[in-house]
């Protein structure tokens, strides 16, 4: 329905905006086709992951449309890292509102460019389309890894230790101050926490290292929450988890939070939105582990082992100093 | 948020409807992991489309489930069928709302596992989210083709026949009837229209004999209306068009409805929605490509020629019975 939205027509919008973004993939056709093409490099597998984001969800709605578009594709480009892939590409679907303008799209297709600098890819192909409901987006990356090689994470094993990139919590903590919540949080700090919420950190170069070490048992990235995402590794390898929570790394601003509010911890934990990586390797390993990160400039931090299946109740135990179990309220997100 | 909708959790969700799906698909690791896997055989390049449809715009919200999966689908493998590719397998990513039911998710799984099985696909991964908007479901399908033979819009030419396949205007008449419209019509031909609207054919068969005929220079599949794909063929192989509405091929209930009301004729023409090839070819290899149509089982029919690029005014003229100009109010369905 032209003239239904604040928008120019579908084809109209994805040649002003959208286009330029596939000038550096020849598959993509100028996206003026019905589909683009693609050939991974011989001996090398595709790599696929898609996430949908809603306005209102998944994302503020007033969040600059920007960020909207880097963090849309940061996450994606956060399950290619955890399966050790080079990322290549992506295809996106958007749905407008009546009240999406083009301005709105300029700055959403402006954060796609900045972003597809600073990864080296392109985009391959998408769909525009129109909603009465909230603005909402799906990705689908491609990345490249080589033959048989993608990390998975059902390969952790008993004895195991469990490793974390990054921090972990910042991202919960940011949404929080873009609540408005920790007004009495020094600035420099409110700043790093709502940045880390909105523009997470694909660990690309540190997947592709753990990848190409052969160390690394068990990966993928922290988005539903560290305990949640430690039981999925737990679950999807037939083992259990112990994670100290002492342990678990935090950034300057989580710490100062949680020294003053103890109760945080469990928001910490399991709060999600981190998008680092979390691995198991076998304990003679960490220390080549814990080195390539640091060569990475990106440090990997122990918080815990993978034991026998537990027998029965939680897959993971968080304990604390003392080795005593804590109770968590909340075992991480559900989408629904 | 666990229990805001009538729906189990997410992972319960998964496991029960959607794991089920991949099982044909060993780089899809069971829909546990954050990505798949998937590499084309050698000497083929990857054909990667995306579609969303939204209730209440692609379709209509008290729609059979299964019908929908069945659409969202096919209308993805008709964009293979274009490229002359064969179908390996698919993402799909579903915004469920809190009216979404078990049942509702059952049926729909249920209608992708019958087109899996008739298409010889499987689901490879996606992305489960809640929406407080429309129920809204996007699609990415793969394919494989020839390595540099996927068939592209780009390169009609002047002095070329334009052809297609099936028959033209049944899923916008289809539309209506389901709007209740049409009621004069015999209940058979209402119930063929209603299906050519609920459940496109995907011209798979047909796309890949013709790609591998080497005699197509153009080919799209028609989902805007015929006008205005042929318009997309027209702009991008920098060519004029003219198409012979009295050549148009017509289902027997399509003529029937147009014979009492020749108004219709703009809706059959633009009304999108159809799904059939479109395509280009030389004068001298139209008889090799009818006889390829009919061998295959899908009719080709010629309905006008490739001209010079159009010096002012419209790329496709539309001419009746005498070569007069015929002016449709419409060009073609817009997304916004």
């Amino acid at each position: 329905v032209p003239g239904a939205s604040g928008l120019p027509g579908e084809f109209d919008l994805i040649a002003r905006h959208f286009a330029p973004l596939s000038a550096g993939m020849p598959g993509a056709l100028g996206l003026t086709d019905d589909a683009c093409t693609y050939a991974p490099p011989r001996g090398f597998d595709l790599v696929l992951t898609v996430d949908a984001m809603t306005a209102g969800i998944h994302f503020l709605p007033d969040d600059p449309a920007e960020l909207v578009a880097r963090k849309l594709l940061r996450v994606n480009l956060s399950d290619l890292a955890a399966k050790g892939a080079q990322p290549v590409g992506y295809l996106i679907t958007t749905a407008f509102t009546a009240a999406t303008d083009e301005v709105w799209v300029a700055a959403f297709a402006a954060g796609l460019a900045a972003d597809q600098r600073e990864f080296g890819i392109g985009l391959m192909g998408g769909d525009t389309i129109a909603t009465p409901g909230p603005l909402s987006l799906t990705l689908t990356a491609l990345g490249i890894v080589p033959a048989g090689r993608a990390l998975r994470r059902n390969g952790a094993k008993s004895g195991d230790v469990v490793l974390v990139s990054g921090t972990i919590g910042d991202g919960a903590l940011g949404l929080k101050v873009l609540r408005h919540e920790f007004t009495d949080l020094a600035p420099v700090e409110r700043t790093f926490l709502a940045d880390r919420y909105h523009l997470p950190q694909p660990r690309l170069r540190l997947g592709q290292a753990l990848r190409a070490s052969n160390l690394v048992h068990a990966m993928m990235d922290v988005s539903d929450g560290l305990v949640a995402d430690l039981g999925h590794i737990a679950e999807a390898s037939g083992v259990g988890a112990v994670l100290e929570a002492a342990a678990v790394p935090l950034s300057a601003a989580a710490s100062s939070l949680l020294a003053d509010a103890p109760d945080l911890l469990p928001l910490i934990l399991t709060g999600g939105d981190d998008y680092e990586l979390l691995l198991t390797a076998a304990p003679d390993a960490v220390n080549d582990l814990l080195a390539l990160g640091t060569e990475i400039g990106t440090p990997l931090s122990v918080i815990g082992t993978i034991t026998a299946p537990a027998a029965k109740g939680k897959v993971v135990r968080v304990i604390d100093r003392d080795g005593a179990d804590l109770d968590l309220a909340t075992g991480g997100y559900r989408h629904f």
